[in-house]
């Protein structure tokens, strides 16, 4: 269903609102002719033309075949280009009924008015110059954040910092590049060209660094962390699930598998989604519905980004936990569980706990939290990225800058060396969309969704 | 977390739209002092109490104590009493981010606005008089609607038509208990009494007799038929079930259960929703599961409203499946499928069909129709109800009626007549709210949606 590129002088609509029962329910539309293409759709005590742009107003949709009223609405004109496209655009809050919305959205479609593709309307605001492409990027991660700190840094995006580093940058660049072309069209004049401000294009780098180094961060509040919960059967692991649950009081979900198979959550710890899986016991067994569930607690360990390992402290460190923990030592945390029970000191590096009442708990918290942002260190740029988009162009920008550097300590030509600024500034300028081509476009805002 | 009777004067707050990721969701808030609670948290260029009512503009969601941004949303403020609850009302349209609508909630709360139970806002729409009892039930009923004619119907009533029906049945009462009340004042007057008008009571109870009777259909349209798939295995059950989901374009939901289970899906026929359970084969086995599996297909059988029985012509009607058809005639509609294989004449009263190539199709689809409509007449009131509670009250004001005229020809004194008239309009009031209780009230709210 994929028409990119998209026609941009198209009516569409889309439902801005989930697929699901509600109180409300919003129906944007947008077309530089949509006043046009909903006459006779809607009908208010004054024709929408003549509505003062902003205002929320009363009216019916009908269908205009049969004047049958499909919904009593509220309806908002925002006249373009003081919209969120830039183009004439109507919003419908409507009674969140689906087959309500679908009587409404079949006789738009017999309209004329087509069902927007994923992201249409954010594409449509890029391209009529509402926002650069590094804010349209953030109206998604706003939209798909699972923390309220991944929401933060994605509606500081949105605010426009990337784009503002983004030109500094490139300012820094562009002087360079004047010195640069200087010398191009003066290559055999008896004055020596003013010399490459080397501290210019370092800063310049430095800056890429700083952006680059927030991606990691960036990505685990966005992506977040998976967590295997590992042990043998009544080691405690399901009240050490529980517990955390407890503890980190914003749950997200929930899912439960059969009793063999393994439960998933997803709490937020730091800021940052932290997805649970409760394994099945470790142990030997010839059940062949228990060997599956081995089989599975095997990938859950193999596929995590870190694992508890909980050990009975009444039972002792046993073999077999000694060769799990040596397997995965590297993501490998070890819960010297049921410290309330019994006195038996915990191994080297363990953190004694008791899922039962609670104690040691913070300690634990602490050590995820450690290990999670082990390879992240903190933050110096002013903007956090999580784009793999904006990473890899930064990834560029930094590559023809840094060949720059290299080509002038070895005095290559000055013609090649504005070359590699060249490709510098136009990764810079696909970042904010300066630059850009159909195909980005399209896989950019086909992640998007619909209604936005 | 019932809090009824809901406090009118409380600030309060929801999330109209459906609690999932999405382009827009909409929190509303309503209360005589929410500008007041929105100071400091809720900043655009100008202060809310200053904008002109009813205009959609551009702001910020902050967190008063940090000062941190929650997110830039557009607002509209409605002044009451021209809001939908009648009071002050402010709504925010917010980017669909799950951790960013609980950060704004969470603050919204710190500030005193509590989060609405269940129909709050129409609640207090109904209190502050800007609609009656029948319409606040319509709002429920639109939004709660399966097929498009059912929220057809539900919006027809949120028009107010059962209230105009309403107050014209009471108007041919109170004319009639004005003779009576005459009479009572006079008792022992010379002048006889002016006659009660027989004639106006009984338009009366014939009007509440055709609202009662589109009940029926009106709870059809509501709450639909469920349809379950009976036969041997390899009768082309599941043939039948796809074919059906074929034909009917809109299919609502579908589910599936393991092989052995069963599998249940939603379309739409003749604007009735059709529930339909596509059941394990009718056999004899000695395997558990498939045993367990004939014990649920008797259950569904024995819950379902209507059944098919697909037989395969090529085998012929087993002595099995005439059992079965004996056992569940009066809901059973019987099907000769695979006539497109064989020649087989078809027993009495069995649909020729073919779920290979839609054979007979229309057919059986008007054999289903006639069922479900066995028992619900077209509907001669100008309303369709589907509200027990109306229903229920119809009765009573019906039952007050009838007894009237059956004292009035026993000749009872005025005073006891009288009792029966006041009976039925109360019974009338109550249905469009002019009196209520707070435990009708209460019954009635809690099963709408929150943000309504």
């Amino acid at each position: 269903m994929s028409q990119f590129p998209y026609d941009k002088e198209d009516a569409i609509c889309a439902l801005a609102t989930p697929w699901a029962q509600s109180a409300i329910a919003i129906l944007r539309c947008s077309g530089p002719d949509i006043l046009e293409k909903l006459q006779g759709v809607f009908k208010s005590s004054k024709p929408l033309d003549s509505w003062t742009p902003n205002h929320m107003g009363y009216g019916h949709i009908i269908n205009p075949k049969t004047q049958e009223v499909l919904d009593e609405v509220m309806a908002v004109y925002f006249k373009g280009p003081k919209s969120y496209t830039g183009q004439d655009s109507v919003e419908f809050n409507c009674h969140g009924s689906l087959p309500g919305i679908e009587a409404i959205l079949e006789v738009f479609h017999n309209r004329g008015i087509r069902r927007a593709s994923p992201g249409e309307f954010t594409f449509r605001a890029f391209i009529n110059g509402k926002m650069d492409l590094t804010r349209a990027e953030a109206v998604q991660e706003i939209v798909s954040a699972r923390t309220s700190q991944a929401q933060s840094l994605a509606l500081n995006r949105l605010s426009g910092v990337i784009f503002q580093e983004i030109e500094a940058i490139k300012d820094l660049i562009l002087t360079l590049n004047a010195s640069v072309a200087l010398a191009l069209d003066y290559p055999d004049d008896e004055v020596e060209p003013p010399p490459v401000d080397e501290k210019a294009i370092n800063q310049a780098v430095l800056r890429i660094d700083q952006m680059l180094a927030s991606y990691k961060r960036g990505k685990l509040f966005q992506e977040g962390v998976t967590l295997a919960l590992a042990g043998r059967t009544n080691a405690g692991k399901s009240s050490l699930f529980n517990l955390i649950l407890k503890e980190e009081r914003s749950i997200v979900s929930q899912i439960h598998g059969t009793t063999r198979d393994y439960l998933e959550s997803t709490v937020t710890l730091g800021g940052i989604p932290l997805r649970i899986f409760d394994t099945a016991g470790l142990r030997n067994s010839q059940d062949p519905v228990e060997q599956e569930g081995m089989r599975r607690t095997g990938e859950i360990v193999d596929n995590a980004q870190l694992v508890l390992l909980v050990v009975d402290a009444q039972v002792g460190f046993l073999q077999e936990e000694q060769d799990f923990y040596k397997k995965y030592k590297e993501k490998t945390i070890l819960c010297w569980n049921k410290v309330d029970a019994c006195d038996s000191p915990a191994p080297k590096a363990a953190i004694a706990i008791s899922a039962l009442n609670g104690h040691g708990f913070p300690l634990l918290e602490q050590a995820l939290l450690d290990r999670i942002f082990k390879d992240t260190p903190p933050v110096e740029s002013p903007v956090v990225i999580d784009s793999q988009r904006q990473k890899e162009l930064l990834e560029t920008a930094r590559f023809g800058l840094l060949r720059f550097l290299e080509g002038l300590n070895q005095q290559l030509p000055m013609d090649i060396l504005s070359e590699d600024l060249r490709e510098s500034l136009n990764a810079l300028g696909e970042i904010t969309g300066e630059v850009s081509s159909s195909d980005l476009l399209e896989l950019m805002f086909s992640r998007f969704c619909v209604g936005k």
